[in-house]
């Protein structure tokens, strides 16, 4: 393991802090909120510590795939040690764990809050929760990359350990420029979403918070009862916008470079765009007969399937009211998730049909024992590491989610509380059902219960391994 | 598809369906019951049919895997079918529907019933229930197996279809000879459980019924409190026969052959113990608050693991009262299952190990990706196809796992009956939680959901796929 390495990056991802830390000073200054002073007091210390541990430069550039696993589970952990700071020290949350607890529901963007009401939180902190959704969607590392030249060619490690997806596409030659086009992807989506909810009648910070929380797929409110009492034009366009955002980003940078025919063949594209309308008509066939018309139950099915899927977790309604069976399709879309490459959570499309497709493969494989039958997606065939990647991480998945249910069990809450705060947490959703259904909250778990819950929000938005990796012994070995 | 050897092979096993009905019908003598009848003429039905449908020979002795999964997945198809006539001629079940489940849950060893009580039932009527476990536990095919001599290569073929584990040992190197010492362990461990009971004060019908559904792994109980009211000793003994036959009988057959030092060391044997060791240990210190002694404690709570670990679904007390995490420790064992080789249900034992050893492994790939790395299981490496057919076994097991949730979601029942009755079902288990709890049954359930959880039956007792390939039409097609 090359430590110094690692501690420069990290200082980098400090001084990067300061800089996402600046954003919140401002909205400080703009409301004359008194609980600015936290955000400038932490700013100041992840400069002053990040300048400070930067300055000696690292002993060697060596740099393998562990050590970029290493580092960007460290980021992120370094980020919401820090981002929860400010949170604490304005005196808006009872106790260090619990912003600790929001900070990495923000950055992981799940969205799960442990505050009964939202509404009472300075408008610097309303905008600090957003903002993490903002910056954890895309990614830091991916940011920094993006800005930082740095040298090495650790670039495509780092990109890999945080970007989801069973496999990581770069869509120019280098890395660097990857990231620039990503973000400037997510920038100019993010801008017209806000643009589009100012013209349905939102106040600039409204528009602004909500977008972060749509484009990082994370589902913060502002409000107490979420999205529920914005009209229903800017209900309809969180709803396109939230699964935009959960398409893979490859898909926008083929139209962008005008391959729209390309771009629509994608196949993780139309299992994506067809779970989604087969649940809309699923759910609103079943809810209907609760709403004045069948265009409004489909109108709160559609914004609540699309929050699912895409793991942002805004709720118009609460769908804790629904039948079981409408209940049930929305925990399925749970583990679903949103495409790989784009800013949402969950096991993603691409892992579900590629297992799909290695059932049927097993299938025609016990009927033709001699014939070899290769699995094929996006017109490419799957090789035989990404297709254990993929089995193994499912494996990984369940065997944390079963540990993950087992010990917030000591808390005593009812087993679907208990199964579903998992599913929102290490899927990054945010709400689940029953006491931490949407009008809930995760403030009735315990302080060790919580941690559960934040490792599963890391675990969920890092894709297991990396996380996982820090506490393998081996991991830690100097060459 | 060879359609003649299919047929000439079900007409067998309709032969020895008449076999198996001979007992209930010596039950209904013994007992002068006029539900006897029911059993005469099904019986007499199964021999015509049999005898005349074998008459003609078949044409091709060809015979390939996918024949073999066809064969046994049909015969247990027929076996339930034609098993569940008696049932529901006699009167005692409220529609052919709830006695085929019955039968269903039977032979697949679930255990599972549709009865508010089973003490009103005609002992011919309870004999029968019991004595399905009994036959589903080793298998129908196996003994077809020892004792017809058919010739051909197929038998292995049948011996894998309806043998439950990631591979499928022979203990000598003829099928038949294999066949028939599992059949004798399995006669000499189930007589030896009856005279124990014997000794501890049961009647000579309870000592047997309740003999055959702990061999089978089964659950189904002659009270209504299950086995809550037998004395502590009869308890005992069936914690330890519930235990005994959830190993693999390869450990049986080592220490026949002398090789007592080679049982001992089964990797399988010990992850199995030490499971059953640890989840004993947690519900005990979690339950005993409960009860008047440790000593009560660690008794009931002995019980329940093994009934559950094991699949066999006896209690002796409604752990549906227990607290959550004692009642998750269990749901977590329902998908752990016994182990591979036995006549338990679940995922297996030795599937769980190799998957967790196969994270394991993908951690130290992450860590050193250019060492290369093998799995070994029982001192063998695991073969690729073996951590292939584990792999995809899981995702099977996972889709049809929330599908069938999904289902019987339509039924409107809460999150925790659904979901721990296809934990009951698929598993071969028999109670869950809630409304599917140990106290209550399975008639809560619509029709339609009846056959959802009859077909996670199956596909559970069958190991999926068996099940799964009479769906697919590739398997129909002529060669």
């Amino acid at each position: 393991m090359n430590y110094s390495i690692i501690r420069y990056i990290l200082c980098r991802v400090l001084e990067f802090q300061a800089l996402f830390l600046a954003l919140p000073c401002l909205t400080a200054l703009c409301y004359r909120e008194k609980e600015g002073w936290a955000y400038v007091v932490v700013l100041i210390a992840c400069l002053l510590f990040g300048g400070l541990g930067k300055m000696k430069k690292p002993k060697s550039t060596v740099f393998y795939a562990r050590e970029g696993f290493v580092v960007v589970s460290l980021s992120w952990i370094v980020l919401s040690l820090t981002g929860a700071l400010p949170l604490f020290l304005s005196g808006d949350f009872p106790s260090y764990t619990d912003a600790l607890f929001e900070t990495i529901s923000g950055l992981t963007t799940t969205g799960a809050s442990v505050l009964d009401s939202v509404e009472v939180l300075a408008k610097c902190n309303l905008f600090w929760r957003s903002f993490t959704h903002w910056i954890g969607g895309m990614g830091v590392l991916v940011l920094i990359l993006a800005i930082l030249p740095l040298a090495g060619g650790y670039n495509m490690h780092l990109m890999r350990a945080e970007s989801p997806g069973p496999t990581v596409g770069k869509l120019v030659p280098r890395v660097r420029h990857t990231a620039r086009i990503l973000y400037a992807m997510y920038i100019f989506m993010t801008i017209t979403q806000i643009i589009l909810l100012l013209i349905t009648g939102m106040t600039p910070f409204e528009a602004m918070t909500l977008s972060f929380g749509t484009a990082g797929t994370g589902g913060f409110g502002i409000l107490n009862d979420s999205i529920g009492s914005y009209s229903i034009a800017s209900q309809a366009v969180i709803t396109i916008f939230m699964i935009l955002f959960g398409i893979n980003f490859n898909v926008y940078y083929l139209f962008w470079t005008k391959k729209p025919l390309q771009a629509i063949m994608c196949e993780e594209l139309r299992y994506y765009l067809g779970i989604i309308l087969g649940a809309i008509v699923l759910i609103t066939i079943n809810i209907y007969g609760g709403f004045t018309s069948i265009l409004e139950a489909f109108h709160h099915a559609a914004f609540q399937v699309a929050s699912i899927i895409t793991t942002t977790g805004y709720s118009t309604i609460d769908f804790n009211q629904w039948s079981e069976f409408a209940k049930f399709v929305l925990v399925l879309l749970m583990f679903v998730g949103a495409c790989a490459g784009s800013t949402g959570g969950g096991i993603k499309v691409s892992r579900i049909v590629i297992m799909l497709k290695l059932v049927k493969n097993e299938l025609s494989h016990l009927i033709h024992p001699k014939r070899v039958r290769q699995i094929h997606f996006e017109k490419h065939v799957v090789t035989k590491d990404v297709l254990r990647s993929i089995s193994v991480f499912f494996i990984a998945y369940a065997v944390i989610y079963g540990f993950s249910v087992l010990l917030i069990s000591l808390n005593e809450l009812d087993f679907t509380t208990n199964f579903t705060a998992v599913a929102a947490t290490l899927n990054n959703i945010g709400p689940g059902l029953e006491q931490v259904g949407p009008t809930s909250n995760f403030s009735i778990y315990s302080q060790p219960a919580k941690y559960v819950l934040m490792f599963d929000m890391l675990a969920g938005r890092l894709e297991l391994f990396p996380l996982l990796l820090l506490f393998t012994p081996a991991t830690w070995k100097r060459r």
